[in-house]
């Protein structure tokens, strides 16, 4: 059986590799004792002296017009050409399995679409959590719920800095500048740090989850960039740890709350223990509770490895159209983030007795000295707590969601 | 399409109730808006004013002789009659969904034959973990991966019971009250406590995780009746927990370490922080690394959540056979318990100039008071660390493993 790869970056040459090192076991577990050979290896670069220099192509028509290659594997990221390579290889009667979040969270919808038009298959395992098996789970093994939340820690890059900052006391900066020299951040780490990287990925599992495509775009999205030694300190007072979580619920009118954020979790779950560049996932169901998923979010092999599961699948079910995917969007599905309703840690300077005739009951301080007043307020939408703010007339230094994850 | 259940105890009757709490939804999701409807429910006993009175039969004949029946739920438990049920139900051309561990543990193999030379299904999401996805992600979405290693905290019993001891700083007795007064554990806890269940588990994982059907016979298993508050204490002072936990390895050689004891684990990971009555299983694979799941590994819900997503699964590839399984045993393939190698936690009565003496650097005391030497070891096989300890002439207090988990 050939595959041909489009992009032999990090993820892509992983995947050669992983087909490479455990040819015996992928041949055995295809079901048909047959080989999984790359034919083409697309990249705009040349690579001499690599040992699949000779699979390297630079034009995609030939993977388009080569009725030998049944599975396509994506791992150039970004959405153009991605995209419309994508959609010609459905299109031409091949199968696709992607690490592509972009492509997924802003396309997904339609190629899942002309996949099942072409009686193929779309795959994204890797799209999300890197080798974390997550997209199957959701729609095999939990078909069974009505899934009311999915968050999670889905950015390496960003749960190493949090860890950094919580482990070793430094600031954001620090962490960051340590991130890059070990290569899990970016030189331009804004993706990552910003949340963008996180929103694209919970679109994804909201969508699977919910069953109607849910686009980034205009979606509440902070980063940590700023978040400060002072809120790690008040968080460990808390018994708690600061994590960059993305989430999505559905709340009984079918309005989806969807939002990427950081949030104080308190310590001994398996969401806060989530260190390091290890992500997790916690779906919630209305049969099986509370289920997290957790390991690797990215690197080569572990992306690889969710990759080259997808292609095994294609290739045991080459007869049967995989039935998961979704809806298109509803017009209005994504309520407004001033909505969104959550116990809050505020960081401010004012007054203390006007912050407390104002929120009353609602505000229970953690500290209040140095002219610095730090609270938890009780459970409130984002509207009703910026009103409260703006008329404590306190300069905010810091508002953090709190979560029961 | 139909259904019949067989035994309407905890989880039987959880699927019955699933089945209509979430009914829209799962006929969607079986892929042809089928509803999906119970005809039978077989159980010895009458349920008087139960809402599916009316389904209840006491002759299994009628199941299997029900052509209109396509899927058959086994949630009796114990092997027979549940066994010669099954057999029969496959050999009918029945697929079969069950959650009782002990059938899969004893009888996975001759069952997943049966069932693949009758183009039938038999799905057993629900016997390891309860409703936290773990089969289908080992075959499905690890399938890429040589698995050398699965562990898990599979028994949410002594978990539970652990949980208090340590939270607590109660005996184990007085945990297991506890836990038999919130009905977690049976009047009689055996099964729970001594570690059967958990075994019967780490076999069913084993067998799919490296191949080859393991049988529970003769396997070291040892519950946590004899973990002092004393011990909790030293792990505690060792920044770890005590968990029981069922392993499996497979070292170069092919042989497979397999056991289920007690097992010392460092505070900060997803195995640690697993609290309570959940579960949580441990796999590592040569792409992903480590990958943890976590949940709810019992319950009438949760585990209905696992059998009805298997009655999905084969309602949507009622054509297909899944192509999951393994093959027999190969004798000789699990390794003495006495080779077994890890470092020890000992806590026991001696003289500690003569046990410095016999384990030399090997060993690293924690405490040394009152008569009470208490030392972890480093990695050694059984055999040594016994003949070690016997040479030192100490009273043997504890001894526990530590692991990386």
């Amino acid at each position: 059986m050939f595959v041909a790869i489009m992009g032999y970056g990090v993820v892509g040459s992983g995947v050669a590799a992983l087909l490479k090192c455990n040819r015996e076991i992928i041949s055995r577990r295809t079901g048909k004792n047959e080989t999984v050979d790359i034919k083409y290896i697309l990249d705009l670069r040349e690579f001499p002296g690599d040992e699949n220099e000779k699979l390297i192509i630079h034009d995609f028509s030939i993977i388009e017009n080569d009725p030998e290659v049944g599975i396509v594997v994506e791992t150039m990221g970004g959405l153009h050409p991605a995209y419309e390579f994508v959609l010609a290889c459905l299109k031409a009667g091949k199968s696709v399995a992607t690490s592509n979040k972009e492509l997924v969270a802003e396309k997904g919808c339609e190629l899942l679409r002309v996949a099942a038009e072409n009686n193929v298959n779309f795959m994204f395992e890797a799209s999300v959590g890197g080798g974390i098996p997550i997209i199957r789970p959701i729609t095999r093994c939990l078909s069974a719920n009505e899934i009311y939340e999915v968050a999670g820690i889905l950015n390496g890059t960003t749960n190493f800095i949090l860890t950094k900052m919580f482990s070793e006391n430094v600031s954001f900066e620090s962490a960051l500048a340590e991130a890059q020299k070990l290569g899990y951040a970016e030189k331009d780490p804004s993706a990552d740090v910003d949340g963008i990287d996180a929103l694209r990925k919970i679109c994804i599992l909201a969508s699977l989850c919910f069953g109607n495509h849910v686009y980034p775009r205009g979606i509440h999205t902070e980063g940590i960039r700023n978040i400060k030694p002072e809120d790690v300190e008040y968080a460990r007072q808390m018994d708690s740890v600061i994590k960059l979580i993305a989430s999505a619920s559905k709340d009984s009118s079918g309005k989806i709350n969807i939002l990427v954020s950081p949030a104080i979790i308190k310590n001994g779950g398996p969401m806060a223990s989530t260190g390091g560049v290890f992500n997790a996932v916690l779906v919630r169901g209305n049969a099986v509770g509370d289920v997290v998923f957790y390991g690797r979010g990215a690197g080569d092999m572990p992306t690889a490895s969710a990759v080259v599961a997808d292609i095994i699948d294609c290739a045991l079910h080459s007869d049967v159209t995989k039935r998961f995917g979704w809806d298109d969007e509803i017009p209005g599905q994504v309520a407004p983030y001033s909505g969104f309703t959550a116990p809050f840690y505020v960081r401010a300077q004012g007054n203390r007795e006007i912050t407390e005739k104002v929120f009353g009951n609602a505000a229970e301080f953690i500290s209040a000295g140095a002219g610095e007043l730090v609270f938890r307020t009780q459970p409130m939408p984002v509207s009703e707590l910026e009103a409260k703010l703006s008329e404590t007339g306190c300069k905010i230094l810091s508002v953090i969601r709190i979560t029961d994850y």
